[in-house]
């Protein structure tokens, strides 16, 4: 037996990145940590759904980067950036095709799943001008429901939950219908879980097209569903619509998403940095702290509901 | 004689774009306000250096749009958003090339100028995780002087000076170079001036390259020698550089800086908008109530200073 196995079978708390050992090789294990955010991918390992092992994500630390990927493509659509790249490389000097777009002052933009990266987003949100519309599965009426419980990197998001102008929540169609007629802007950055799968489809799209709005998604492509966004592109209801995440990936050579102007498709990089480890360790260290300290750790993954 | 003209004549406040009357036409004239911001290319018509009117120029309503084009091309060059457009156009699907950028969380922003578009810059700067460090030529140490002093649109800029970490001052080199010493993204946003003209050459990109910073001109060409500006990017000093406004404009097609992977260079568009209209007429507003209420109006251009 290995050193490595032989460790792996003493220890109570790992910290891995998205590689879940066999339940055989942690006898001892009681707290797992994760590096990654998204836990859609390790919700049916035995090691989660056969043992009480306490799974930890690494929530939070990637909501600055995420941030950033959202507002270069979206402001890249609004100002056919591609387009301005295009006379660059011909060496040509052209203001003539600029679209001359508003800027985002005054607009509202919509946050569906208000976790960190969605609390991030809104930060910049306002830093633009922005109006922001929140919306949650459960309801955030009270100051203490709308703290960030989760992980958070200092001076980001939204810890207490002031940013957004209204609060939407629900788990049924009809919440979901008030929250997108009013927004100009939404960005999906909630996890994916069996109800939030094709959230997204032609009713959705027929709201959100009578304000002509954008749509940005940074959580999983399975939130939306596809076909019916390409026809919502094609029948010209949304203004544009930048995909970091699709379904399925890598997205089909043959989609017609690839062609369209007002598209942005760029293959699950939004979280992609360096620096990341320095954080991880933080977060991990912070979370042992608070196992010391006989507080709550963050970012523990409920049972049940998958994130 | 036209009616225009004839109105021309018993105008004692008019509202112009950027259009200067002759002296002649305008013998009752004693306000002029201009919906433009920059006033250097006005400076020198003889409505302004011959006569006692009072201009007044539109500095302030262009700051937000021009702080998106700032992130806009400064996430750009980052995040080789270039080379992912690319691959969209051929359908292709690769994450393999994506030079996994960090987020700007933690790094130094130096804002050359903080003025109305340097403080919007600030604003989504910190909101971004940035710190902050302003320069202006004069000294800003007690709160009263750190004040804004211009028009703002409401929610947005630094109103009272309290986003900097730091703050340099002074028209002389070594302050200039204190200033530089420190940063890792330099937004250019002042006016230009005789005194600021070349501001920016060798010696300057030396002391950015310690840091290997970016460099985004959102203010006019001529703060940059682009000869030096070229040479420094041969050489890679610089991370990056986004040129909204070159020396000369148009960039001659024969500029080695067209072709670099690191530089994006846009037409003079980053304040080209939609809503403006209504932005000045509030601004126009706002100086005649300011007016009648005996109060001083905003951005009066002073003598001497041509901003």
């Amino acid at each position: 037996m290995g050193v490595g196995t032989l460790l792996l079978r003493q220890a109570t708390i790992l910290l891995v990145d998205w590689t879940i050992p066999n339940i055989e090789q942690v006898p001892n294990l009681k707290i797992l940590q994760l590096s990654i955010a998204g836990f859609d991918r390790v919700v049916k390992q035995p090691l989660y759904t056969d043992t009480k092992i306490t799974f930890c994500t690494s929530n939070g630390i990637y909501s600055t980067k995420i941030a950033e990927h959202v507002f270069l493509t979206l402001l890249s659509i609004r100002n056919s950036f591609d387009q301005l790249l295009s006379q660059q490389r011909s060496n040509i000097w052209d203001d003539s095709t600029y679209p001359h777009p508003k800027d985002l002052l005054g607009f509202t933009i919509g946050i569906l799943g208000y976790g960190s990266i969605g609390r991030q987003v809104a930060r910049v949100a306002r830093a633009l001008g922005m109006n922001i519309h929140a919306y949650t599965s459960s309801s955030r009426r009270t100051p203490r429901s709308k703290i960030d419980r989760g992980y958070l990197l200092p001076g980001t998001g939204d810890p207490n939950g002031e940013l957004p102008d209204a609060w939407f929540s629900g788990t049924d169609k009809p919440s979901l219908h008030a929250f997108l007629s009013g927004i100009d802007v939404l960005v999906c950055s909630l996890p994916l879980t069996d109800s939030t799968r094709h959230m997204l489809s032609t009713a959705e799209f027929g709201i959100l097209g009578k304000r002509k709005a954008y749509l940005v998604n940074v959580s999983r492509g399975e939130i939306i569903d596809h076909d019916a966004l390409t026809m919502a592109m094609k029948e010209g209801l949304l203004a544009g619509a930048s995909l970091d995440v699709t379904e399925p990936e890598p997205l089909p050579s043959d989609s017609e998403l690839w062609g369209m102007g007002n598209v942005v498709i760029t293959p699950h990089i939004g979280s992609a940095g360096e620096g990341y480890l320095a954080r991880v360790v933080d977060l991990f260290e912070t979370n042992l702290g608070r196992l010391s300290a006989g507080e709550r750790m963050f970012n523990i993954v409920k049972k049940g509901k998958g994130y």
